[in-house]
């Protein structure tokens, strides 16, 4: 069975969650079998290691999970990106869309450094506001996109096109629904 | 130079962060160092390699980032602990006191099977009320609180005696304050 498929039979969908009419993606039965994930991870690293990568940027907070793994294995800062007010030090802020009114997320001043190759990290690509405004921060620190990676793209949604647009890199994703 | 000392001068005094008066330990610049990060999460899963480990129960959000790694390298689950309303499915509840009122952390109903020997992480102890949650939430679910692991103990608040009282096993914790 080709990995995309056994991931999708890991994910467990959650309907009406968090509200009437979602279905949810619910990843928490991959993370609960270590032998998938480990050849989960492995394949996301895969995608990366042929490029210089000196940090993941990982988004609060399920991003943080797989996040920690991907620096790790490529040997690079791990470097949280965060809602407004949870990182301790000074930081600079972005803002993104909601359905109704706009959010900001954060990164420490001094997390990125200049010219960096910054792969940017999430669990899921939906509409990919908060993939983008980690990127725009990335941008504004002084570094460079190097991508995206994320477990789950919803390919009905825009988010793919957005970041491919905007940064000019294609969004790395190891399932598609 | 110790593996304590290494990380000590890698953690960031930030002063009245969340609020005047404390003094915040700052581990980003530890997770924007791979080597020092690699041989310290490496020290905490040497700690517990010898032990049969079926979970980490990683408390969000910064207990994500090197609870992943520690459920990879121990070739076990990995099972998030969150704030009320963040889990998808269906969830068991355990309330905490704050220093006004009280707050409560979910675990997934199904997270924790029969007997299982369940790792709780976080980064930081203090005074021990999330993860005396995340542990009762465990043993609620049938499982056995195999340890505890922490980056930091802050020893001048009451967890590390906490934890060891009411569960019997004495936290792990790489560095002291």
């Amino acid at each position: 069975m080709l990995l995309e498929e056994k991931i999708k039979g890991s994910i467990r969908d959650v309907v009406d969650y968090p509200k009437p009419g979602i279905v949810f993606k619910d990843i928490t039965p991959l993370l609960a079998d270590p032998e998938l994930l480990r050849i989960t991870v492995n394949e996301m690293v895969n995608r990366f290691k042929a490029q210089r990568i000196d940090a993941v940027a990982a988004v609060e907070a399920r991003g943080f999970i797989l996040g920690g793994i991907l620096a790790r294995e490529l040997k690079c800062s791990f470097l949280p990106v965060r809602k407004v007010g949870k990182l301790p030090y000074t930081t600079v802020a972005e803002k993104y869309s909601l359905e109704y009114g706009t959010a900001a997320i954060e990164m420490h001043v001094d997390a990125v450094k200049k010219n960096w190759n910054v792969l940017v990290h999430d669990d899921l690509l939906a509409t990919g506001g908060t993939a983008a405004a980690a990127a725009r921060l990335v941008k504004q620190s002084g570094g460079n996109v190097a991508g995206f990676s994320f477990l789950i793209n919803l390919s009905f949604l825009p988010g793919y096109e957005r970041l491919c647009r905007e940064f000019g890199v294609n969004p790395d994703c190891l399932v598609t629904y």
